[in-house]
């Protein structure tokens, strides 16, 4: 039974596909906070003239710069992958592939924008990029990027995750990244923090705040902030996934998946792998796809479509996303990269659409499925991987049932060697499920009250 | 400018290679403490029988059983890549390739022996292995092939690893292995030292004697011990890597490699990549093959070729080595997989013959190398990796020098994603050159005079 399927190097993808061509209905605009449309010269000192071109283009097929493409080379294609072990265990007729994202050097599939980003920014005459990371996969990777591009970058990290995984740092560290931790005193918003709270164990929201401070208010103009998820041109790097996948199904004798899992933070692993056969979808193929979020975020299955902030501090524009609330604080789950307010507006609309089936699954039931599968399959999979592994899990159990022979197809986001903590914790038996109350999302909700709604689709859906 | 190379499953080998069979001299055999040959019977107790006549075996070639090869699919064959960044970064006409064994789960090639020699022990009926790890890649390994293939594993992991280095830890608990600080109170040799000295941070040879106690002394007949480099069968296990590599190298348009590196302590990475490009030389191909040691545990290139025991301790048999002196304690360098005293006696053999042309580099300069890997090829390598890529960068400039195309390859081991600690102590400048002295040595010696002495080469050399 053949387990890998590799591609050559010169058939890794020549272009990124663009959803946004083929959404049914077109994309809602950002909106500044008084809800008038952004227009790209808005987004000028926070991000080159290049990606913002990326960010609002309508076309289908973008061309990846010949020196993009070098870069991504190092370690793509990625193999696709048959679960041969967990089928036996399970003892379902469906078969499980999966597109090994955690063989970039960082980890994860984070580089597959980072270096683009860093590459874009380099062409603009930028010198230094700012970013922010919660548990570090994308300061890793964008460190990685910067380092091999040739730009310097600066890291904030969330304080507490600063404090607790010393390993992602020093990863940053041999890549030459600058990483402190947020809040900080190198920054207005960090020092305001600071004044109040001394002990604060910081948030996303507040490194997010930090990192476009220090981009913006650099004088040299040399600065630019780099972010790892939720927009559009951040979704359209990662589609280099699916084209690939689709390839290398057909290697393995197969027409098209029935299923396609991908787990969703901000949502760029899963919009990676997903888009391309969401495209095939609106053509008529029969496909079932499913983003997989946590119980104690779930965004895309309990939250409304509403016009919110990315960030906590509501610094970003305002982006028509589903979201639990802009002030919302995740529970402290250990899959630190899913625990985000909103999900991206690319995802957002393709829900809106009826083209995505959400689904929530909790960390204890996922945290079981890390372990069928680290004794099945072998490998130590990511926090937030085990998502989408558990809704697999659930898909080939239910496919067994049926007696059907389905294919079912997913993204192995990242490894979890950095993330080891979480394990320790689920087998010592100090995990438990964590839910959501509606009371809370209501609370969360409130502020937004005053915010413009965004338009329904075309058949008055959302 | 293609940079990795791949082989089907198909192609990964069906065969180990020994390389006894082709060494000019019969390897001697190992002795009784009281210098007589050791039978197999006598190995009984420790490693079962099976295992014992891989030991012994002067057979060249060993089909390798179709489940171990079925388990091996997982990872292997693993990639050959080619270093084009570096060769840039330090503009040489030499072409440095790379056998990449970090992609297996653990993260390095031990798992290569750990699937075999688990498999060898389930088939003769044993139930549980114990082992001893230092900084825990081979305690990984061995719970992960036990998971895999269905027995019990125990790991006594030296007390100052376990508490320095959670992680690995961490990962051997997820693959359901039972790993316990040594010494321990479980074994009548850690109790005895723990009287003794209440604070001791341990050390491999206590945790050895503990591993192999546990073993021997389990009433039920059941249990074996397990060791992850040193003994033939170890090395033979290895020698996929080079196998594939051959092949690869062809893939590539190469005829044959000038130069093979691997970084050695006990010495089976570089066995694995080394002994079958070892046979092209004893047929007369021109390859210089050079295991690379640490300054500070210079076993290959300072010490001399004794019989002597393979622990600390003197519970094991005397094996034919160059040695330091089992009672050496190597400086804490960071690469503690080659921390040890003596090496590999096949190893050993093929240097008296002139086979290899052993190498010792500092601490120092290898991070400086591993420093270079990671901005010019991107990935983050073991310390003990960081040896031979001190080696390759030597030669690659050799090239340079002379204006030659050199064909450099060399074992890229395992990832240093585990090992961070010591890059964040050469960053911060508080790694030094560690060197060794000629009067310690003789000290470390002198418990060997009384023991016999290995015969010399055909040639009278060694």
């Amino acid at each position: 039974m053949i387990r890998k399927y590799h591609l050559d190097e010169a058939e890794m993808p020549r272009q990124w596909y663009n959803l946004a061509a083929d959404l049914p209905t077109p994309m809602q605009p950002p909106l500044t906070g008084d809800g008038k449309p952004i227009s790209p010269d808005m987004l000028a000192p926070v991000f080159p003239m290049n990606l913002i071109e990326q960010e609002v283009s309508q076309q289908r097929w973008i061309q990846i710069p010949e020196e993009v493409r070098d870069i991504l080379l190092r370690w793509r294609p990625t193999p696709l992958r048959r679960a041969v072990d967990l089928e036996k265990y399970l003892q379902t007729p469906a078969r499980i592939y999966f597109k090994d994202e955690s063989v970039s050097p960082p980890g994860s599939h984070k580089p597959n924008t980072a270096v683009p980003q860093a590459w874009y920014n380099k062409q603009f005459g930028i010198k230094r990029l700012t970013t922010e990371t919660g548990a570090g996969q994308w300061g890793c990777a964008l460190a990685f990027a910067c380092t091999l591009i040739g730009l310097e970058c600066k890291v904030f990290m969330v304080r507490i995750s600063f404090d607790q995984k010393p390993l992602r740092k020093l990863m940053m560290k041999v890549w030459g990244a600058d990483c402190i931790a947020s809040p900080s005193s190198e920054t207005e918003a960090g020092r305001k923090i600071l004044a109040e709270y001394p002990d604060t164990p910081g948030s996303l929201g507040i490194a997010i705040s930090e990192a476009v401070e220090a981009a913006v208010c650099d004088s040299s103009g040399q600065t630019r902030y780099s972010l790892g998820s939720v927009l559009n041109h951040v979704l359209l790097h990662q589609t280099v996934i699916g084209q690939e996948a689709q390839r290398q199904l057909q290697l393995a004798g197969e027409k098209r998946p029935d299923i396609v899992v991908g787990c969703a933070g901000g949502g760029s692993n899963f919009a990676g792998l997903a888009f391309p056969f969401t495209l095939d979808k609106i053509n008529g193929a029969d496909i079932r796809i499913i983003p997989v979020e946590p119980s104690a975020c779930p965004t895309m299955t309990k939250a409304p479509f509403v016009y919110d902030f990315g960030d906590t501090a509501g610094m970003t524009p305002l982006l028509p996303m589903f979201s639990l609330g802009h002030s919302f604080v995740p529970a402290p789950i250990h899959a630190g990269g899913l625990r985000y307010h909103g999900i991206a507006p690319m995802i957002s609309q393709a829900i809106v659409e009826g083209l995505l089936e959400p689904r929530a699954i909790d960390q204890v039931r996922c945290y079981q499925s890390a372990m069928t599968w680290a004794r099945t399959e072998g490998s130590i999979c990511a926090p937030e991987t085990s998502h989408a592994i558990a809704c697999v899990i659930e898909e080939a159990l239910r496919a067994k049932e049926e007696g059907k022979e389905k294919v079912i197809l997913f993204c192995y986001s990242g490894h979890g060697l950095m993330d080891l903590t979480g394990y320790d914790k689920f087998l010592s038996g100090q995990l438990s499920e964590i839910g959501f109350s509606d009371e809370e999302m209501q609370r969360n909700l409130k502020p937004l009250e005053h915010l413009p709604k965004p338009a329904a689709n075309k058949t008055g859906k959302w």
